[in-house]
């Protein structure tokens, strides 16, 4: 596809694209590329890598915490970057300006620290666009119908960048960051993974919440529901430019499956090694007690994936095992130790040496088949299963955590998915 | 004078007393004392001290330099600081809030860098206060009619405070910096220099732009304009603060001549050392050569301070000698050097081994021989003057830089300043 079928473009940069005066200059140069060659274009910026950590380390030396106040305080490192680039581009004689999310505005709910976009106003930007000034907006904020500026959580300038998409009916939101595009697997471990020129929201979202940390969910959630595609390109990996004039396979676009042409059952095998399981053991095994167990967990907000239960001997008992994330195995243990007075159990055991593999594709819908496949690769190479969940488009299974490369590579490989 | 009598106060503390999270939990122990003796209190913050210098650098990296985003980039640094001390207090069961300019909002005209402030809602403000939440406001900077952020030049946070008291009707703005308050002369060459408690408007302007540099100019002339008594005090001295609830003798109260008891002739003795002067030899005595000269250093905003002007034997040549700052030195010989062309003379002789050094004093309006005092003063310790101008409330002289001790000494001696 043309690069030049795209009129309308939001750019986004994280971090990393941002982190000094040098690599601001890179940046300036794809918007100055993107501009001459007549695209109508809006920019979304991160902090200086390192800022935000640097402005949340000053919050937490004070202690007690007013999330409010954090947020002004954190705010404050995408509005020095973007006002950095406009610089820039200004001394190129490129018109651009910087605009805060209260500029905009972008209004946002009152939920400080992880502020959910309510309505971005497009006036104000298009006014900007339509006389060639380039709008340079800080990511990651907004403002509360209270007058305070907020935030949308770590990795909100993604979703800042599509709901400024969205907002101004672009033809595509180009996310640039430290990688060239959304890979079959983690090329770390999967020495053959292939970049994926197209993939779907949903197979992204499976990708994105299992491990593979390109998009931040949310942008990908709003990207599907106004149905605004995204590109995820290299800000610095020169072999992913234009050449000719022609974008040939640039980066990875996510966007919706009818669009996608490739039929392929399997897109990519995803993983994740911060994952924790809990057994009860010799759990009464009495109506009402995984209910109890499960609502307690639920109110605490304690994301629970997969469960399985064994049926003991006596049939008056059970081993219930669960697993969730490692950073709530904390919170899980301490609301089952309170309710040891209610619900009757021998013990607990907790354990970290799992891992998570999962097999994600939108093809699965329509061939059957991929389940066995797995669970035959994963036989072949001795590797036992400990639990599975699957979805319509997503088959994971629970496995010793020492096996995870072996079993990412052997089903890479068993799908089809290795480069040639 | 009790304290009790203030009843609404602008608290403002500067870059020093922000410097890190100790210092400000001991600039939130100043607000704490103040709120809970039943006042009503406004806080103005700089920057954390060095940060405004860190975010120029990052500009001045870049090069050719856009003022508004300027602006952008160096008022992050009063935001941050502002919430900062907003959660300090919040983390000790006080309510506050930061606030920023565009937020109250504080109305700036449009000259970037150095923006003069034309309004300041209260409205906001007065809310705050009155529901005993404590607006902390970044100081600095503000908003144009073009909804983009201003900031008011070096030292702006001290005009901010000023102009919020005025807004607010305050009964007095508290200034808290690293020193206790004005002195007669600077402590470091006069160690007999005393502390000043009460000194009118006039005189402090005299001081600030004499080289006593403890407030901006402009935070004094809009504090005279609406008659704020400014209090100038220290953040950290000890004996500064309230014994037995009585607050006497606390810093340097900057008010009305009127409310001034205290009818000292001198008030105190100021310095400049960033001097210098330009003598043009042999200049073609015709007229309208002054005017050329003097026209044309008006118009490349080269202050000339004093003008000496000999006529040679011949009546026909004259050498004339100007002041001037000393960073201005490099513009001024550019600017006659071009004139060369147009205007006759032999040459020019720069000279930066001159220092100034000032009296002043609202009693010098209806005492004589103020001037008189002066000259015999220095002439006693063998001091050549080598020009000399004069106001209702000042004398200045310029002499050679290496006697500037030894006049400030004696000088502060001669007229009955020196400490007991």
């Amino acid at each position: 596809m043309l690069d030049k079928n795209y009129n309308k473009i939001v750019m986004k940069f994280g971090g990393t694209s941002m982190a000094d005066i040098d690599k601001i200059s890179k940046v300036a140069d794809h918007i100055e590329r993107e501009f001459n060659s007549s695209k109508k274009v809006a920019v979304v910026v991160s902090a200086m890598s390192g800022e935000t950590d640097r402005l949340i380390n000053l919050v937490d030396a004070i202690g007690k915490i007013d999330n409010s106040e954090r947020d002004a305080v954190i705010s404050s490192g995408e509005q020095v970057s973007s006002a950095l680039l406009a610089l820039t581009l200004k001394a190129r004689g490129i018109q651009a300006r910087s605009v805060q999310g209260w500029q905009i505005p972008l209004k946002t709910d009152e939920v400080h620290g992880s502020a959910r976009i309510l309505d971005v106003q497009s006036k104000y930007l298009d006014d900007l666009i339509s006389r060639k000034e380039i709008p340079i907006i800080a990511g990651f904020q907004g403002i509360t119908d209270d007058n305070r500026i907020s935030t949308l959580g770590r990795g909100g300038s993604d979703t800042t960048a599509v709901a400024i998409a969205c907002s101004l009916k672009a033809d595509l939101c180009d996310i640039y960051t430290d990688v060239d595009g959304v890979y079959t697997s983690d090329p770390r471990i999967v020495e053959l993974a292939k970049k994926i020129s197209k993939i779907s929201f949903e197979e992204m979202l499976e990708m994105a919440s299992q491990g593979a940390k390109v998009l931040q969910t949310r942008s990908v959630e709003l990207a599907m529901s106004y149905g605004i595609a995204i590109r995820v390109r290299s800000t610095f990996a020169e072999n992913n430019l234009e050449k000719n004039n022609k974008t040939i396979n640039i980066g990875t676009i996510v966007t919706n499956e009818d669009s996608i042409l490739e039929d392929k059952v399997v897109s990519g095998i995803a993983y994740s090694k911060n994952e924790a399981k809990i057994t009860i053991q010799n759990l009464d095994d009495k109506p009402g007690v995984a209910a109890q167990i499960f609502g307690n967990l639920a109110k605490s907000a304690v994301n629970v994936d997969m469960i399985v239960q064994n049926i003991s001997a006596d049939g008056k008992h059970t081993d219930l095992t669960f697993t969730l994330q490692e950073a709530e195995l904390k919170t899980a243990k301490s609301i089952l130790d309170d309710l040891k007075s209610e619900v009757s159990y021998e013990k607990l055991i907790e354990s970290k040496d799992i891992a998570k593999v999962s097999v994600i594709g939108v093809g699965m819908r329509s061939h059957a088949g991929v389940a066995a496949e797995m669970f035959s690769t994963l036989a072949e190479k001795g590797i036992n299963i400990q639990a599975i969940t699957t979805s319509e488009i997503k088959v994971s299974v629970i496995i010793d955590s020492q096996y995870i490369e072996l079993a990412m590579r052997a089903l890479h490989s068993a799908f089809g998915l290795d480069q040639k």
